[in-house]
């Protein structure tokens, strides 16, 4: 396929030869496709990746034909790594995981990190932090992971290395990627060439707080825009919204979630002041059965006292919280005005104070 | 006790006489009481109302202590009588619940009632709607009550008819009341009494979408104006924030919540112009094992595009669902902004458009 942008046509190459098909607007919806990092061995047999139905099929479809694998090494501890360390030890498999970060989950903080990897391990995943995966070793079939601690054994590996966006055929068009190197695009998903929309994993999307284009795949953004697209298109200008970067995980018996800016480093160059607080509070009123630990970390803005971001690690209610911190921050709320919203209270559901409530209240006493 | 607020003065009678106790600041926190409607024989044993500790131990003492309590009689739907009603269930008994109002928990809108009304029949529940009771039949005892419809034996009976504010003391004292009949304050928690406070349930408090003082003595907020009066006395002044009359119950297996304005009578009151829908969605992804339905009501107003308020019901993710339009409704965001978020996505809590977002959308293309 080839766009030729000059004379508004989309040129596909087929077993009948040249098509060519005219377009009054077009929509670049390509996706991503997962990364295959250049480690040592990657080629071999039994080493996959995980980004659509069909991989994930691949993946069942071996482990349920071959009674032999019984050890699964997972490289990356992302997304897709945890939930696959949660499915992959579902079916029986030793799973074994290795993260090169110090951490797992690393977009989410430190805080969801530990109690994440906690988790893992007490649910029997042998799990490596800090370790490189130097090579994949064997001969037709992969049969052991290697690493700088050493080499541990395996029958299958599910590499989650993360996503890239598809940009090629945008870039072969002339259509600009931004920074992130996803397709830059404006409110309405145009991108610098007339009549040329992109959206979904292959586009950079606003973010919230900074104002700046981001590239966070996720399907929410993904499906939205392409909805807005389709409006625009047809008569009914509609913008493509823009993202907060939230995003939850189930990881066994933990659920996962975060929105905003959380890594400081990515607030200061956003030009905030960043101050972060963590705490711990219980998911129920304390007198309530079957309530447990909470763990949330909000930040905010020195300066302007704006809510930046948070993430939050428990065993219920955590995605449901999050939202009412990216609510908050797509309002540019400040920590106070957070801190004094009339959330529902009754003891199933939470304690008094909601754990956002109480962790805007820490941190609000640590702001201006 | 008297307020003098001439002298500023605390008139304390005791067993000792009269003792005197300045003031340079006063807080009245005097709470609320249970209402006991004028019913015929409403003065008869085992009668009861719920307001604190003493009672529900008292209620709990005499179903344990004598095992010929086998039925329960609840006047009133609302969040005592429903929540009672699950609990007497679980003690064995068998309850029959009477509410003169055609619904349950009226406060959370038609939707909400039709389900928690479905969900208490088939958990058990002897429910009548539209029945005003005429009185408690009985010796010294209660034995049975009587209704339009007829008469119905029991051995207990709660009352559940709501609270009224304690404002006896404050009336005494020439504290005005606000026309909720509660007592009326500034945005600090004054009186219009120099250096006398009000919080709690005996005091009114600002409504977050309509600007006017209202009377919803719930907890959070009865805590939050409590701990800004402290900190406003003591040099740091504090509002005491509004309220969005944000509240959630759970009904046997069933969670209801809400928030902001949804009877419309009330929000023309307030100058809107309200529009409704109801959607029914559901809890998780489709594919996910164990989602449910969620019944979710989003109310709008048709000029301004306004969010007003909501309401929802369902098995799982129910309070804190709502509590992402309560942060909506103190960011006075529109039903635009609110379908435009970016809440968190995972299967295993949610659709990829979480219920929130599909009932804006839903509501959006209705308005404006």
């Amino acid at each position: 396929i080839e766009i030729d942008t000059e004379r508004g046509m989309v040129v596909v190459e087929t077993s009948d030869g040249m098509l060519e098909q005219s377009y009054g607007d077009l929509l670049i919806a390509t996706g991503a496709s997962a990364v295959v990092p250049p480690i040592d061995g990657v080629e071999r047999e039994d080493v996959y990746t995980l980004h659509d139905m069909a991989d994930g099929k691949a993946i069942r479809d071996r482990i349920e034909d071959d009674n032999a694998i019984e050890r699964a090494g997972i490289v990356g501890g992302g997304y897709v790594g945890v939930e696959m360390a949660e499915a992959l030890e579902a079916r029986g498999l030793d799973v074994a995981l290795f993260e090169m970060l110090p951490q797992v989950l690393d977009p989410f903080g430190e805080a969801v990190g530990e109690a994440v990897a906690e988790e893992l391990i007490s649910q029997g995943v042998d799990l490596h932090l800090d370790t490189p995966v130097e090579g994949f070793e064997g001969e037709a079939s992969v049969d052991a992971v290697r690493t700088p601690e050493g080499t541990i054994p395996v029958d299958i590996v599910l590499v989650g290395a993360g996503v890239t966006p598809n940009v090629a055929l945008a870039e072969a068009a002339g259509v600009p990627l931004g920074e992130t190197g996803a397709i830059a695009i404006d409110e309405y998903g145009r991108t610098s060439v007339e009549s040329v929309y992109a959206a979904g994993d292959c586009a950079e999307m606003p973010h919230a707080v900074t104002g700046e284009p981001d590239h966070v795949p996720l399907a929410l953004a993904a499906n939205r825009a392409g909805r807005a697209i389709g409006q625009t298109v047809t008569g009914g200008p509609t913008p493509v919204g823009s993202i907060a970067g939230t995003a939850a995980v189930k990881a066994f018996d933990l659920e996962a979630a975060r929105t905003g800016l959380l890594d400081h480093d990515r607030a200061k160059a956003a030009g905030f002041d960043p101050v972060s607080r963590t705490i711990t509070t219980t998911s129920r009123a304390g007198y309530y059965p079957g309530g447990s630990e909470l763990t949330i970390t909000l930040v905010g803005d020195q300066e302007s006292g704006r809510v930046l971001g948070a993430s939050m690690v428990g065993e219920e209610g955590v995605p449901k919280r999050i939202d009412t911190v990216a609510t908050a921050l797509h309002g540019e709320m400040t920590v106070n005005e957070l801190e004094n919203l009339d959330l529902s209270y009754a003891p199933p559901f939470g304690p008094t104070w909601d754990p956002v409530l109480t962790a805007a209240k820490v941190l609000g006493s640590s702001l201006g």
